[in-house]
Order: structure tokens, then C-alpha cells, then sequence
């Protein structure tokens, strides 16, 4: 079995190369499929449970809920839960066996035993800021200041929940197998090249 | 032309990478060749320029001249002579407009006008250590714990005489097109792999 697990700056197109790479090699693709699985494992909206595992909880919550610790910790109980059951559910993509690509969620570290091919995706500032005006909708009142906080936001995010489960730093070139940036790159042209790089990767020995 | 330049951390294998990759892409080389060239016009030594241009020169000449500022001087500028001298020979080669593979020395600095592909090649401290003990000769008497140390401390020189001339920081990933971790790669097969991923960066647009 093949798994490619892609981390990636926000805007970076991490998520388009993860999906392009999933249909050149034939391999399932995961992604917004596992808050889809959570949600209904355990009862609970789509939207909500995104919301929830896309914050690192620890961060947010004191500053709505600093006066009361009960619900502090009730909050912050039911994130550490969210979090389990998404391990939970990348576990059982991993043990069904067929080889996948799965984007974020930092499933690089959850599936370390299955050894799988970790590529981190990034871009330079200019780039992110670009693509994430191109796809922009509910993001389209923001200055381009304004995005580019939120894009170093959202990355400074990702790198504190990862570092919930680990000491190997998020975005550290020594916890992944190829770090790509895809400034200057059409991502249908990159696939084409990471896709090769893969399979030579899943051949070597 | 196209340009490869290769930096790489101390044992990670990015020397005979870049090597095999000039092979591979019938590209010409440049590594211990610009040490030479060196050495021939300004009339000194190789070993001795070898030795000059891999140390950084600030951090080390006071152990031996701590009590004489001129002789300080005179070394700290004999140092950045040398550096002049080989962005001279870095530059010329990039103006021969021959394809060229070039390791190390901060050529994707000194070359950035020239829109080189950038690759850095790292790996686990347990490869790299592994590397070295295999090529060792004159390092045979060295402890794994003393090897180590070398290890870091030859990259940690690197990352300071690139600061030197740019605020880019070594080995952080937005500053290179490719970041490979040759760690469990046979040197050989990786090669074909980063050959096909800089075919596709060449003719991408």
C-alpha cells in the first residue's frame, strides 16, 4: 500500500497538487472526506466539526470563555475528543489498505508506521496572496494586507496543532521526504513532476 | 541555459547528487573547479583557499589573533577578498551560458538573475553520520558523538557565511524550489527522480 500525506501553506495550492497527484496515479483521495466521516461518526454538524479542528483550542477559547473554567475545559475536552476520533478515522483509511493521498490533518505523524511519502507544499508570499485572491469569495471584502495576515494566521495555526502530537516542527525540512514550492509552477505541469518523483520513491530500495 | 544549483547540509549525499545529476543531464559541473580557479588567479594555494573560503572568517580569527586588531584585519580582509574572488569565478561560469550544475557556495544567491533552479538536499542525522563513517579517512579516529558535532558545526558554518551575503536564510524552505531528503534514497536512483522533476522545472511556463 501507497499513501502520500501533503502538508502545505495555506494558499500554496498544496491541496489542488494533493488532488491532481490522486488522479494521476489512481490513488483515493482524502480530505475534506475525513470531516465528513467524523461528523457522522459522532453526531455532529460538518461545519461545526471543521470549525473546531481547524483551531488550535487551546489558543482561542480563553478568550471567550476566560471567566468560567468549566466551560474552558468542556470546550477544550471536546476538541481533544474531535481530534481522537480524526485519528480514528485516518487509522482506518490507512488499515483499509489502498493506496491513497490524504491532505493536512497532519496524517504525516498519525501514520508514521505505514511509512508513508510526506511532501510539504509551499510558495512564496506574493504567490499564496494571488491564489488566494483568485478562489476568493467570502474572503473578497479583505485588503491584500489584510489576506496576507490571514494566510500567516491560518499557517501559525497549522504549525500549533501539529505541535499537540509532536516535536518534529511543522514546515522543518527534516520531517519531510520533499518540500516543494510551487511559485512559478502550474500546478497541472507540477503533478506531472511530483508524480514521477513519487512513484520512483515507492520504488526505492 | 539552465542552471542547477545544489546546497546541501554536511553528509546528506548533495555533492555526488549533483555530480550524478550533471551526468545524467550532460550538464557541465562546478564544485572543487571553482576552488582551483581561485587559486590560479589570485596566485595562492587550493588547500589554503579550500580552507579560507569554508571557514567563517569573523567568528574564527579572534581565537588565534585576539590580541592584534591589525592582523585581525588583515585576515578578516584577505577573507572577504576571497569571497569577491569567487562570486568573480561563480559569475563567469553563469556568463559561459553553458548548462552547469554548481554546488554549494551560495551560487543561488550570487546567480539569482539568472533564474537557477535551487535544490537543497538534507537528510537524517543517522544517514549523514552513516555517509561520512563510509567516506571517512582523515576523520577515522573521531567518535559518532565527535563526527556529530562536526557535522553540525560545518553546517552551521555554511549558514553563516550565506548570511553574509543575504538575509535568505540557509535550509528554510521558501528559499529553494526543492527541498530532498535523500534519507533511505540510493544516491544513484534519486538522481533520475530530481533529473525528471528539473526536466519539467526547465520547461515549465
Amino acid at each position: 500500500m501507497k499513501i502520500i500525506t501533503i502538508s502545505r501553506e495555506f494558499g500554496s495550492g498544496g491541496r489542488e497538487l494533493g488532488k491532481r497527484l490522486s488522479d494521476v496515479l489512481g490513488f483515493d483521495y482524502y480530505d475534506r472526506e475525513i470531516v465528513t466521516e467524523i461528523a457522522k461518526n459522532c453526531g455532529l454538524n460538518e461545519t461545526y466539526v471543521e470549525q473546531e479542528l481547524g483551531h488550535f483550542a487551546w489558543h482561542t477559547i480563553p478568550l471567550t470563555f476566560k471567566h468560567s473554567f468549566s466551560a474552558y475545559y468542556a470546550v477544550q475536552s471536546a476538541h481533544t475528543g474531535l481530534l481522537l476520533e480524526q485519528r480514528k478515522v485516518i487509522e482506518s483509511i490507512a488499515k483499509a489498505g489502498r493506496d491513497c493521498v490524504i491532505v493536512g490533518r497532519n496524517a504525516d505523524v498519525i501514520l508514521r508506521e505505514y511509512s508513508p511519502l510526506n511532501i510539504f507544499v509551499c510558495a512564496d508570499a506574493a504567490s499564496k496572496l494571488q491564489r488566494c485572491r483568485e478562489r476568493a469569495d467570502k474572503d473578497e471584502h479583505l485588503t491584500d494586507k489584510q489576506m496576507a495576515r490571514k494566510i500567516r494566521s491560518i499557517d501559525k495555526n497549522r504549525a500549533k496543532l501539529r505541535e499537540m502530537i509532536t516535536d518534529a516542527k511543522w514546515g522543518d525540512r527534516g520531517n519531510y521526504h520533499l518540500i516543494v514550492n510551487t511559485t512559478g509552477w502550474n500546478i497541472k505541469q507540477l503533478t506531472f513532476a511530483v508524480a514521477e518523483y513519487a512513484v520512483r520513491w515507492f520504488e526505492r530500495g
